[in-house]
């Protein structure tokens, strides 16, 4: 019976999280019942909504509950197995949560899925060949909808979310345009993901700024645009739309700590008739097949390189997690526990 | 040659439109030329849309021109022909605008329709029966789409687009809650238009206020909004509004001055993946003659009993518009000619 280190949510965070959010704990891993599968996490996966299911708000997600073990997706390997379809050493894909093990029962429908780690890194089930993939499939698939010739624009664009979206909307044969924060995430969302252009947000001080910025950069204006930031970038963008534009709106990280992020301009959506529609991935499992596909390609064949930053050990999760809200990480956010 | 008393646009309002942008000036109607028609107004349409219009800032439409005849719908009678299809008597409506007569080149698409004024009364056709109900089954039946059961509320529920959103809604068996300025209006909405419940909104300071009103109005949340307001109202809405809820954005007169309408929570769209749409019904006119068939028939049975503003005389139409931007009206504002 290994021993099994797991972060739990200790408390709910009043305004910013902050590390004493969180309580390390040890157990012991129950033995197995039939039908269940032992699994060593070999990376976790750290996404912004975490940090929305920390408070105890009326959202899509129930909130993550006081007390219990971070909720949360994870690669690993099974390393005991009651179950005829699992065997040891098999690569898989679960929710498995912070913490060093997990149990799972593998007939739960969407509980465990066997990944092939030939051409895509293990890791990068948890980013570009996953949930954050499918996340810019959907908004720029099935809400932007975007034509050939099109400019497309995206905020965290050197995030999981956004380095997909750009490879997906180049695919598309879209202008893409980055909004990022410093030089550094700029560069390499243009030299190494192949967006056209990327504005850092970091050196304007309000929207009326970036905007003049978007303005150079996307000189035919912005038909579609996919929201992970909220706020001042939201308005920015709004104001560079042009007629019938659409925004999948997927993320407002500005707003988690209970900031007030207004949208300053709503006129806009009218007089440029907008559309602007909020989802979760999570709820059209329809399109992860396509989706999956069509991203395990991009990484197979280097079209698509994500980046990631690695946090090692378990004990180096909540710092990560809250480094990346401040946007400290560069690419996808992920822990190494192995 | 009749004489032709005309309202100009004489300059553009700085912040709230008045009395002293406009102009009265008298003309002579020039002699037709072949396919025209001189078109004697008996009523005139004043609409909110045209306060956005009188700003010179970028729009979906181009700003009116400074000292030219205000633009707007009217409904009027043949005085003199020179084209096969139009006879002396016959009733046409057209976009003439604030003055008494016009001469319209009978040719051209959309400028001059002929209408049946035995079962509805030739002032409707500039509400109901019109532009504005044609608003309304767009914004309902094409972008909030409900369903038999389903709640749908609307701002500016008394005026013309609500009113007929009020009964459009009820043919499809929708639970239809209207939101209107004091309590002779929101009486006529429930009494006379058939709605289930009517907000004053006037006796709520706050959105948080009269989204406590509307929660008791739609208990079982709203599924779809037609707005037609902005500011404090679709933000008390969008607090009720439920999961994949759709929202028509049609009009924001609450900003029409320059006033900030900010929506205070757009995180709301995320977490209940809203989908919001702004749209422009003239730009759809593949639906109008389905729409006005609809419309027609509700108000032929009396089933729409679409209440009027009457301004009397073209002097009055500067004061009964800037009165309609203040909610004075009751239901449909025109001015009568004849």
């Amino acid at each position: 019976m290994p021993k099994n280190k797991q972060i739990l949510l200790d408390n709910r965070p009043q305004g910013e999280a902050s590390a004493s959010n969180f309580k390390l704990v040890t157990t012991e891993t129950p033995p197995l019942n039939e039908g269940e599968v032992l699994v060593r996490h070999h990376y976790l996966s750290l996404d912004p909504y975490m940090r929305g299911r920390m408070n105890d708000a009326k959202s899509y997600a129930v909130p993550q509950p006081v007390g219990q073990v971070m909720q949360g997706g994870s690669v690993g390997e099974v390393v005991e197995s009651r179950h005829p379809k699992y065997a040891v050493g098999d690569k898989v894909q679960g929710m498995g949560g912070w913490q060093e093990y997990s149990v799972v029962k593998a007939d739960t429908p969407g509980a465990l899925r066997k990944l092939d780690t030939t051409h895509v890194p293990i890791s990068h089930y948890l980013g570009a060949v996953g949930m954050p993939g499918v996340t810019a499939f959907y908004g720029l698939v099935k809400i932007i909808e975007p034509k050939a010739g099109q400019t497309v624009t995206v905020s965290a664009a050197s995030g999981a979310v956004g380095s997909a979206f750009g490879a997906l909307a180049k695919a598309r044969g879209c202008r893409a345009v980055g909004i990022a924060g410093g030089p550094d995430k700029c560069k390499y969302v243009v030299e190494e993901l192949g967006f056209d252009a990327c504005i850092d947000y970091k050196v304007h001080k309000d929207a009326a700024s970036l905007s003049k910025a978007l303005r150079d950069a996307c000189p035919d204006g912005i038909d579609g645009h996919f929201e992970n930031v909220g706020g001042m970038v939201l308005d920015a963008v709004l104001l560079r739309m042009n007629a019938f534009g659409r925004i999948a709106l997927c993320g407002m990280i500005a707003g988690y700590d209970g900031q007030p992020i207004p949208l300053s301009y709503p006129q806009l959506i009218l007089t440029n008739r907008l559309r602007i529609q909020g989802f979760i991935v999570s709820e059209h499992m329809e399109v992860w097949p396509e989706a999956l596909t069509e991203l395990g390609t991009l990484v197979g064949t280097g079209k698509l390189r994500p980046r990631e930053s690695v946090a090692e050990g378990l004990e180096a999760a909540p710092e990560a997690f809250l480094g990346m809200l401040k946007g400290r990480n560069f690419g996808k956010q992920v822990v190494k526990l192995v």
